[in-house]
């Protein structure tokens, strides 16, 4: 049994941090407060995958436990996942994604075909997304217009916030 | 003057590790071998934002300058920033995007758009994303299947390499 902190530790944990304020005016910046970690993005993926259950976890990332233990509970309390009782009615409790947590879907894609387009050579073996229902190859994540068109980072400007004394 | 390691000592580095081979056959992970911090992706980001210089960086993001030097280090010997001379002719070195560097855009923007829709109260002021040209906040980014579906995470399946002994 891996429930190291019990579910009323974790709501403390949430409300604790839900109370907290960021001074970052940058949404890129607050995004990295709570995810900008190696083994907090491969947790997420991980989840995405399918994985649910600690040992899972620990068995695919190869971190260790003290480790896994303290990002996952980070996630919870920042309400990234969440711990539901087991799907097969066992008595294990399991890690899934919020809407919050599925929010760094493109996070994670994006990750992924940047990894895709430049760190492996053409023949070199790497997984692969895949349309579920099709099988085939997902197409390029894109930014848009509202109207519709392509943006390049050229086409695009970041408008800060006026800081008033 | 900040040229604390020279053009000679990056190019070394960029040799070095373009002979190291990853392990990884998941593309996000080896992504975060190379981003997966919290000060790189903080200085991709501002080197979108137009940021080319090193006391720049350092003023914006107020870091020690020795993580500074060490992470800008890392991610021109991993190509994803390259030294170039000062646009205004002095003898400054600024820092500046590669394609590879620029290939990290969806990324950033992924971080971005989450920390909006997750991480704000309503009012709270935020930089924001504009479209150059026209002034307008840009939409959100998607992902889709090469005929043009938008894909949800449920969408997608993740195909594994298998391991061959």
């Amino acid at each position: 049994m891996l429930n190291w902190f019990d579910n009323q530790t974790s709501r403390e944990v949430t409300l604790k941090r839900a109370k907290q304020t960021s001074a970052e005016t940058c949404p890129v910046a607050r995004a990295l407060e709570i995810i900008g970690d190696r083994w907090s993005l491969l947790i997420v993926r991980d989840a995405f995958d399918g994985i649910r259950r600690f040992n899972e976890f620990q068995r695919d990332l190869g971190l260790s436990k003290s480790v896994l233990a303290s990002r996952l509970q980070e996630l919870v309390g920042n309400g990234v996942l969440q711990i539901v009782q087991a799907e097969d009615g066992s008595a294990y409790q399991e890690y899934e994604l919020t809407g919050k947590g599925q929010g760094l879907f493109h996070v994670i894609v994006g990750l992924r075909q940047w990894g895709e387009g430049f760190l492996f050579s053409r023949n070199e073996a790497r997984s692969v997304m895949l349309e579920r229902k099709s099988g085939k190859p997902v197409g390029p994540l894109a930014l848009r217009t509202r109207a519709g068109r392509s943006l390049t980072p050229d086409d695009v400007v970041i408008k800060k916030v006026t800081k008033t004394a």
